[in-house]
């Protein structure tokens, strides 16, 4: 087998952990030394390998990729770029070809979601469409976990984790001061069309009855009357309310609660503004006392309390994805398998990329409770392991300390850059 | 000296610390047996008082009392409700001396901020105004850190160890994506008056020119075009900027950025909106991508990441209460002071209650920066030693592990309730 050059990319929304898939990528690409030769991370994802802007992995320290495993956002920089189809946009893969034959790329490591599961099968595609030889390998990357084949998407426990965590103690906060202040209190939480980031907050309860009280998923279609009874009978019974809002909470005919109306470069409708519609409505109507936070960025970067098993899926997938290459696979994806029996357990096995990309994995109506707005005892038994431990970062001057990356870029070999 | 019960009640808005003051009264009170009896905790802060409602603290374990000090919130019930002055309404003194004298209650602990001060002020001086002996210490708490002639408030450190930690990571996030994606990103903390917390952005900061970018502070006037212009620079400098605005930020003329419209029950306006607010005017005026956090009560309540100093503190001032109210003191607040030299420590001693109720403390205008967007080196150096260190809770089932207290209720002694 020839030696050949990997290349690296983050791509979409970045994650807690997203940073651990890129250690285990390159610590077992130091390992595999006789197949792997060099690790070029694209500067900005895919972004980097079209502009030729390549980090030099090599040149990053042991001691730096370590600490990858504690670093949340994308150290090598992400980016929300779709590739066009081959026949839209073939200028693009005579860029990409070109770019990976001028610094010996054989091995193309794709680190997002739905979308780069997508232009990663393409890339796979390469050698067959355009006779460029090349190794492509999907690491699943969400906090949506929506991708499907994998038991749950690396990133997710995370968020998870955060929105539990932060549920609980907002609504003791709450708890404790409803008798004369706050009634109801709304975090509102990601997920533009799948609910599994809200019904994560459900895990803040220890018994029947708990905070939270109410669950709004984009996978329920809302109703003003059913939601306000729910919320005035809660606070009358509890003397409170606490909420869990999707992003994604929508009405029957499909609207959204609350329409931003802008758009992002994935042609996503972009989001916010559930909590403070929920919340409007709650005062006009109940005339209740309300509080409402809005997570947003600080749920998906909040690595300070990251879950343990969320972090070691991360890493473990980086690492198997240079395993399969190294086997000489391509067009798959490493996904979290999880073990039969009560017990929770988990390995990583190959799921074809073809039937990953563009497949969006709803929350299975079994996990939804009959009123619509909680859990089930499955959805709990599914959600419950991914949030299972703490991997603290170390601190110092009282702040998480996290990885700085030299980030020397290769030095570019094509005369020509690229207009995108 | 004959022994006596004690009163303890939290008041206001809660923090992720006031029980660790709880646990440190009530320990504390445990040692002192020959001077203390029971300990009656005032379900809902003084309303328990007025209602006869007093939580029997002897009911509850050792362990129960313990895990207060990693418990957030208010365990026993807190309130917004401020005592008018003797003129305006002796019934509600009588009252309470009432119930005092019905339950042998010989001290008042009272746990809050500038408003409890000057509450606990009052009861101080029923003996002089009503003839009832009655020692009354307050225990200082508030994560707005406004209170005078202590170094710095309990509940503030972790607070502004949460907004450091979470400006830190989300803007990480922000740094990796904004090749592509969001350009500008804001985060809303509290602090009505004093800037604080949003002070605390700074703290995430490793190196001069780091996110945050810009902080607002409410001591500082907001002017549209300079801030403006500091993003469209900072945007062009950097390729992104991070905001930490206080929701106190406010124009020349003393109107507030965003402003509810509505009041709480201490007659403060209820704030909320500076970041939506800042960032319309960023899309409309410069045409930039953002994305904005509301903290709202994850801030206060983040037990998860609350700062070992502070946690230290609170229950540190919780026990000196008890230990001055045994020494026979009335009409004080044990305060932090800091111990001169460079290296941080601290110690607690006795302040004046008079010299506390109702005196607001502002940030030092030597503790911001030239431009009113920053901190200075001495800003720094005064809010750094109060993140140090991380108390982290126990967990189960992935979430924090806290007290559950029985709160059970003292047997009522009185004939009559109390109308409030």
């Amino acid at each position: 087998m020839s030696k050949k050059n990997a290349f690296y990319a983050q791509s979409g929304g970045v994650t807690a952990v997203i940073n651990a898939s890129a250690c285990g990528v390159i610590e077992a690409a130091r390992e595999y030394q006789d197949h792997i030769g060099n690790v070029y991370a694209g500067l900005n994802g895919i972004l980097g390998a079209l502009r030729e802007e390549l980090i030099d992995v090599s040149q990053e320290s042991v001691d730096t990729i370590t600490a990858l495993r504690h670093t949340p956002s994308g150290a090598f920089g992400s980016c929300r770029y779709k590739l066009k189809s081959l026949e839209e946009n073939q200028a693009e893969y005579e860029r990409l070809i070109e770019v990976f034959k001028a610094h010996d790329i054989g091995y193309f490591f794709y680190n997002g979601g739905g979308d780069s599961a997508d232009t990663c099968l393409k890339v796979s595609q390469l050698s067959e469409t355009m006779g460029y030889p090349i190794q492509a390998i999907h690491i699943p990357k969400t906090v949506d976990n929506d991708l499907p084949l994998t038991d749950n998407c690396p990133g997710f426990g995370s968020v998870a984790k955060y929105v539990a965590v932060s549920t609980k103690e907002a609504a003791m906060d709450v708890a404790s001061m409803c008798s004369t202040s706050t009634k109801v209190f709304i975090l509102e939480v990601m997920g533009r069309h799948a609910g599994w980031i809200a019904a994560a907050g459900a895990l803040a309860q220890e018994e029947e009855g708990d905070a939270p009280h109410i669950i709004l998923f984009p996978e329920v279609a809302f109703d003003k009357e059913t939601f306000l009874a729910k919320v005035q009978k809660t606070v009358d019974e509890k003397g409170y309310c606490v909420i869990v809002a999707s992003e994604g909470a929508q009405y029957a005919d499909g609207t959204f609660l609350a329409d931003a109306g802008t758009t992002d470069a994935f042609g996503h409708k972009q989001l916010g503004g559930v909590a403070p519609t929920l919340a409007t409505m709650i005062k006009d109507e109940l005339g209740l006392k309300y509080h409402w936070a809005l997570a947003d960025y600080l749920q998906r970067a909040a690595r300070h309390i990251a879950s343990a098993t969320d972090v070691a899926q991360a890493y473990a997938v980086g690492r198997a994805a240079v395993e399969m290459a190294v086997a000489g696979k391509n067009a798959i994806m490493p996904a979290i398998v999880r073990d039969s029996g009560p017990e929770y357990g988990w390995s990583v096995a190959e799921a074809p990329l073809a039937d990953v990309a563009n497949v969006e994995k709803m929350m299975p109506k079994e996990y939804i409770s009959e009123d619509g707005f909680g859990i089930t005892q499955a959805g709990r038994d599914y959600l419950l392991p991914l949030i299972q431990g703490e991997d603290y970062p170390p601190y110092k001057n009282g702040v998480p300390l996290h990885a700085k990356l030299k980030k020397q870029l290769v030095e570019k070999k094509l005369d020509k850059g690229f207009d995108i």
